[in-house]
């Protein structure tokens, strides 16, 4: 069983001993100034108030300047907007929150500004149709890898795919009860991207694998979708036994 | 927004109005035979052993008889082994476990058998190489929806996909925390799935989607495989705020 797993489960794979290293000793994000591509939509609206609360310096990024100001200007707390070129300029962190249909375009445009960047995809390419959602597969793989092929000079990671934008915009939830799966090739940039979600009270940031990796946790949504329909809920995801 | 979702998050879908039953209002299925092909490799013997234990009535399916029967006397419990054909025969229920390389063969020879079950396919198609798991993309899309496709009299949904086989076989372990995402696409099916996953202690039963939306849930072992390295942990998922 080297080439194929069939249904042997999660854990019976022989590899290579863990790097030593606590995987829940993070860095100190909290000086990194972090800009939300596409905040002015309801995820990344919704992330930007939820690490602006927790403390970090937040630029909302938007097509317009004028409606990132706007949507900053509503947040409050210390929030600023630009448009999408100067809130990657002005920014650390980058985090990817834009619709699919413009999510290649706009990296495209934006190539130069997220040089050396830390980029985060949260970007969940589905279809809808009559029966509900479905995943739509990038050409790349996934929207992560699109990122990571048309930004070949930053450092992509993807995470922040799960979250309901409704709780993460509702004044009255304290604590994000979820984990955010964070995706990428290099540790260093994965433990910082970890250590943003932490920031969030009750979100946990979780390593989940490689790029090659994030379809299936974009799509995720999907199922999500069908939970939340089903159940009447804002269904986030928690990792166990971690 | 009617083609494509962007970062707009699991929950800001204008959709019907959710059916009005109570979605945990579940049937019982204490009184039905659940038999397991392939349940001599890992995750199929550990399923066995943990509804058996629940007071399920049990058969191991093997391609050889003698080897089912000597895996079900190991568990003891009550447990029966036969070869497949003859499981399935027998039984109610029937969970696919085989290896994802054997997996199209093994339902193709029992097309006639499996006729009028329900199945429940747990089968992971993931590949290895030495950067570690991804996923295989099946030509049906996913292995639930290639037994859908090579089963066409049977009930097929998918389940069971995110289980630690180690976890499932430990005795010293007495409730399983992980949730079930079960996909189908007659809900009086995914509801008798839900239930037998929530015979399991500490296990419950989620409707997770259709069987369209079954890639993702299958694949999203590798992210699993990920994770359990990183943190020396047999990982598994819950589903927060339901």
């Amino acid at each position: 069983m080297t080439t194929s797993s069939g249904s042997s489960g999660s854990d019976d794979v022989k590899t290579p001993a863990p790097a030593a290293k606590d995987p829940w000793d993070l860095p100190d994000v909290s000086g990194l100034v972090v800009g939300v591509l596409g905040g002015t939509g309801p995820q990344g609206k919704g992330l930007a108030y939820r690490l602006a609360k927790a403390g970090q310096q937040v630029i909302i990024g938007s097509r317009a300047a004028d409606r990132a100001q706007a949507a900053a200007a509503e947040l409050g707390l210390d929030v600023q907007g630009f448009d999408n070129s100067e809130t990657a300029r002005r920014s650390d962190i980058v985090i990817v929150a834009v619709p699919w249909d413009g999510h290649a375009k706009t990296l495209q445009s934006l190539r130069e500004e997220l040089a050396g960047k830390l980029v985060i995809d949260c970007v969940n390419p589905l279809g809808f149709d009559k029966k509900g959602a479905y995943a739509l597969k990038p050409e790349e793989g996934s929207a992560a890898e699109q990122a990571a092929t048309l930004l070949p000079d930053s450092r992509v990671t993807a995470a922040f795919h799960h979250l309901s934008a409704v709780t993460l915009m509702d004044k009255d939830v304290d604590e994000i009860d979820t984990d955010v799966l964070v995706l990428g090739e290099v540790r260093a940039d994965t433990d910082l991207v970890q250590a943003l979600a932490g920031r969030i009270p009750g979100m946990r940031g979780v390593f989940g694998g490689r790029l090659r990796n994030a379809h299936q946790v974009e799509s995720l949504v999907a199922n999500l979708i069908s939970v939340n329909r089903r159940y009447k809920a804002h269904a986030g995801l928690r990792v166990t036994d971690i």
